[in-house]
């Protein structure tokens, strides 16, 4: 029922090995997160959240610690990558390997960074299929989600989408820092800018394409006020709310603090839950009395706006299938009942 | 003289069928308006405007009503299709097939709702193609315009528009409602988006491909405040302002009161047409008395220049030709005559 | 070692002749500048800053003047041209053939303005290279800049951009004033859009392309309060700043004061110089001392982080090489000494 729903409200990146005792110690608090602390895709990041000493043991951590945990969501591991440097290109071939031999079953994708023009992403998409037929996978079984964070991925950001249309294409993220480094933006004392031009293409392009859209990472988990470091809630939620009011599906997360936050926006609010809930069990009532078209306060309901009232409780529905803890402490038990009992059939 | 001037200050549309004593009200109403309330596009709305079971009142309304009325300005159907749904794109070409059949004399063209990607816009051309054919009408004597609602054509928009240099296309006309669900936007207590990135794409690749741009339509008429119910004035001009100062031609209006202000923010104001035909008249007399090239305050006036002073004239002529009460009302009588009287040759 | 810096802060036009006793004056001046004063590059203007009567005067005084003086920066006459008038673009041939014969090897290009869609650009190109060809300079010793001020060349940036990777395309140069005209923007009492959609695009696309961005003239000079009249320094300062932080390489300056301000805000500022050239001073010594991958502040600096770091110092010493004042007054001796004696080289 809730198969043409792929749920990322949040993209939590962990560096996948830190110089630590435990040195997966980020990865594993991932993967055991509980309540709306646990993301809809945990990202074991092999780029630069972990140090270059360290990218073997991240690797190590990965294929070690990921089949010990029953996670709900999805993985997808982060690998190097980058259009203007085969080296990297070479590192990322050679991790996607590794992890598609060791634990294909075990994650849903990879992310590739720092991707190019159309055919960069193009040459990304054959390394996995590459890894998938060697090791025996079927073919689209690994996906792919890509940063947005060059140049070149912005100027081709429509082709890549249309290429997504029946690719393994999954998520188009934002990158904002290397983005912002490469075409030379600096912050002089108000930020960096938003890019709201980039935000509204992405959100257009993944939607003609069929893809899911996620903001980018935001890194000043703290401020200090008054003598006081706190976690910096408000800003990271002003973030937020903004990319769901454009239509993105997701948020990036650095932190459980922004899980919970991300998790929370991009969920239907109760208000929202209840109205499509209602719509529906009207559209139902009216079929099941009449036999001609529904007509809801005055507006016939086709099948384009059935979908609308769909979607929100097909998320649900996904939300509730992963973590239903999460759609059970947000929604009245009453109501998550009645759009877990819901026909939601147009015909 | 006016030739290369479309006017569309209003787009005004008006279901085309009612469930009142007079199915037909509203749709008459606007074919009758008189001064600021007549919009220059007038669009019998078979699509959403019009529920499904008087779909077939509203295309009888319209084949009976709009040959009975002189009127001076466009009138353009809306009628049903989806890029998504074949059975919507049948209903259209039937539509646009009774249409032409009927009054094919007495309508400017079609607005096609929920188009795709540039294949789909074409098809809808084609539909258009056919029925013109079918009932003897020269090429092109049938215009299409497009509501761009939808993740594909907003993606296809400059191929659109370039597909428009040379077809019937008229006009690229903004459907705010079905963008935000399909992309997914949300509103989160401040409103929906306001789609800056789309509305300037859409002001550019009009005037790129020599077409109209119009802007999307404004539903809360109303606001409550104080005890008192009233007309959203304001809100409304801010919108139709915003989308002046874009370049946009005209915008939607759903009432009368919306088309007097989008009407008035649409016209050249009396400080832009006094300033013009100042500069004509200068240049003129300038032609006159010497033989290279005319300067004016210091700058030569090359025939681009020209060209956007004679746009406010002619501007304000083709409102004088459909609409000369408005005209009259609103600029001071002498101005006006100068206006009317000018040469407007760059030769 | 500056060899992939190319330097334009300030984009400074200067009408080639004006009607005063000295009709250069405007253009010697320019050629003059000392201090801060002195642009990144020189435009003599033969389009629009040069009255009709005058244009065969600004062509002579340019090929008289530029000659004359050692201008350390570079030289790019702006000629004449449209996309959509044959008459403007035999000018401009004729006007690039004239300057290439007579002082190709001291300008580094043209500025061409008004083009269209990519094929207009193309022709401009074709333009250049015939006059290079016919005058015997070596292909590609002449550069082209465009000025993007139509609906086209905007429709039609990224595919410009991309023709601008490997030919002589060197700088993308936003034209507000023609854009505003021809997409029919208005000013109601707010001034005109900022066309932010555009300049992110611009930073984009050129960025991509490896090509330059330039803003667009700001003609707000003076202003006028409590009786006094004084240069308008505020709103210059605040369009400028709003480009940088976009990543735009320089902005245009019709004004000394003007260039002033260009010149400083797009040169690094002495703190984010001080962070760069001790990073790379850090990176310098650890390379030294170890022999894996260098680490700094727990991130490892891979090619692209040093490219960042690099950037900063090379422009500061691209300034310092042509304009040693400049780099000697904005920076502390000592730090500008560390910046101009560093080892750049990430092997």
């Amino acid at each position: 029922m809730t198969d043409d729903i792929r749920l990322c409200r949040t993209f939590q990146t962990a560096p996948a090995a830190v110089p630590k005792d435990d040195s997966a110690k980020y990865l594993t608090s991932g993967l055991e997160a509980e309540g709306f602390q646990a993301p809809d895709w945990l990202v074991p990041d092999l780029e630069d959240g972990t140090a270059p000493d360290m990218k073997e043991q991240g690797l190590e951590n990965t294929i070690e610690n990921v089949p010990e945990y029953e996670f709900p969501g999805e993985i997808w591991p982060r690998v190097e990558w980058s259009y203007e440097d085969e080296t990297y290109r070479e590192k990322g071939r050679a991790q996607i390997d590794r992890l598609v031999s060791e634990v294909g079953d075990e994650i849903d994708g990879v992310v590739v960074p720092k991707v190019g023009r159309l055919e960069d992403v193009q040459n990304a998409a054959k390394a996995v299929a590459e890894a998938e037929s060697e090791h025996g996978y079927a073919d689209g079984s690994i996906g792919l989600s890509i940063i947005i964070e060059t140049g070149r991925a912005r100027s081709d950001l429509r082709e890549i989408a249309q290429f997504g249309e029946d690719s393994r294409l999954t998520a188009l993220v934002f990158g904002p820092v290397d983005y912002a480094a490469e075409l030379g933006g600096r912050d002089l004392g108000d930020g960096m800018p938003r890019w709201d031009g980039l935000l509204e293409a992405l959100s257009n392009e993944a939607s003609a394409g069929g893809l899911l859209s996620i903001g980018g990472p935001f890194d000043d988990l703290f401020k200090e006020r008054a003598g006081l470091t706190y976690y910096n809630a408000d800003e990271y939620a002003d973030q937020v709310e903004h990319e769901a009011r454009l239509g993105l599906d997701g948020s990036w997360s650095l932190y459980p603090k922004q899980t919970i936050q991300a998790n929370t926006v991009h969920m239907p609010t109760p208000e929202e839950l209840e109205r499509d809930v209602n719509k529906i069990e009207r559209f139902n009532e009216a079929k099941r009395e009449g036999t001609g078209a529904v007509t809801l306060d005055g507006q016939m309901v086709d099948e384009a706006t059935f979908k609308n009232f769909r979607n929100t409780v097909q998320q649900v529905r996904a939300i509730y299938d992963t973590r239903p803890e999460q759609a059970e402490e947000y929604y009245d038990e009453g109501l998550l009942e009645r759009a877990l009992e819901l026909e939601l059939s147009y015909q």
